[in-house]
């Protein structure tokens, strides 16, 4: 009767949070995006019914697919669980879903998760804050509504730190733009690839050398003086002990 | 001999990540800012000695003294937590205490944390970006290096959401640059106070009333049409089992 809209996180399975893992252990079915991780999922029971709904390019999920299928399962079981990557309200369509849900008298509970626009950067050693270097961070996806590319001429003189989500396919645009926009050239950018997995891979460059980079999705690129920051960070803690 | 950076999230304690939480049990000190929860500190195993460094105006510890003193437990102890509200990388100058402690060679860990700046609004029903209503969001403080105000009407024609963190005493030059830079003052604003704990309190109205509003620090203040949204989620939940 009720489904709680989760946020995953970058990836790794310790950076869920802790009422995620709870939920996760207690829902009755778990539907969840394509990108989720097998580590994450191993926290769901094994009585659960999980649902992959990802949305691969050429597969029949669309938006409202999903939508009728989580007001379906609501009047089916008690707790629904919507897993979704990074946070649900950060280009993760929650609000669209939420929306859906509510309409048809869906009790909706939200649990914010670790959004990977900061998350990855910080865990390739690049605060995107900085005393000196950067007073705030603007956060966008390349792609807007209806396939048109987002206009980052705009965003060129915004004198923050640029995260852009879901920008691979798009950086020679976004590249071209913030320059004709007026962002010099020579601004440091980072690539961060499959953030805090295993096989997580930072490229670093100027803005005018973006286009040309040999990187792949999904990725998260930072664009300001930060980008050229590593602090050098040994990120991935793989010695943990478990909770006593 | 490990200093570890750890975003402790929004407050609620139940939103640290199993990272943070698995920390928090095993640490041998814990170095916390004031506006960590009880809850959040009953995580930290009873053996462990705490440390309280929060920047109350008119107290000692500057930056540099919590830099010196992060360094010193690190020379002593085997694993220190500094726990950071929200995220250690996102306005919680975590990059100069990581660039002081790699400086002194120290090993650095980071363990990112769910950001007030999203998850604020999430909490109050607010999706940060909307199909139709935002395509991305801008997260900067009122008040930059030195104490000088950010300048807002650079920030007027980015056309997405614009979160602001700490800017409640700032909120009269908030939103007189904002309406002089050109966004419409008849905008929607949401002043989200004390996000995720108990006694969370949302207050709505337009930009120009901004100013006259009567809401108290901590706060996140969200400017944009999303702030107008209310997805009614039933965001506290209280009834969660422990995990399994």
């Amino acid at each position: 009767m009720s489904v709680y809209l989760v946020g995953a996180g970058p990836g790794d399975a310790d950076l869920l949070t802790l009422r995620a893992a709870q939920l996760l252990a207690r829902a009755d079915v778990v539907v969840h995006d394509r990108l989720i991780g097998p580590d994450v999922l191993e926290l769901v029971s094994a009585r659960t019914v999980c649902v992959d709904v990802g949305k691969v390019p050429g597969t029949s999920h669309t938006q409202g697919d999903i939508n009728e299928l989580l007001v379906e399962l609501a009047g089916r079981y008690d707790t629904v669980v919507r897993l979704k990557g990074g946070d649900p309200f950060v280009f993760g369509r929650g609000g669209e879903e939420a929306l859906a849900l509510l309409a048809r008298g869906v009790v909706v509970h939200v649990v914010p998760g670790v959004s990977s626009a900061f998350a990855a950067p910080a865990l390739a050693g690049i605060p995107v804050t900085h005393r000196g270097a950067s007073h705030g961070v603007c956060v966008v996806t390349a792609t807007a509504e209806e396939g048109r590319v987002v206009d980052f001429e705009r965003l060129a003189n915004v004198d923050v730190t640029l995260v852009v989500l879901m920008g691979v396919a798009q950086r020679a645009t976004i590249s071209a733009q913030l320059c004709r926009g007026g962002l010099d050239p020579a601004t440091p950018v980072a690539v961060v690839q499959r953030a805090s997995l295993e096989d997580q891979l930072v490229v670093r460059a100027r803005l005018d050398q973006l286009a040309d980079l040999d990187v792949i999705a999904p990725a998260v690129i930072v664009v300001g003086p930060v980008a050229a920051l590593d602090l050098g960070l040994d990120a991935l803690v793989d010695e943990l002990v478990a909770v006593a």
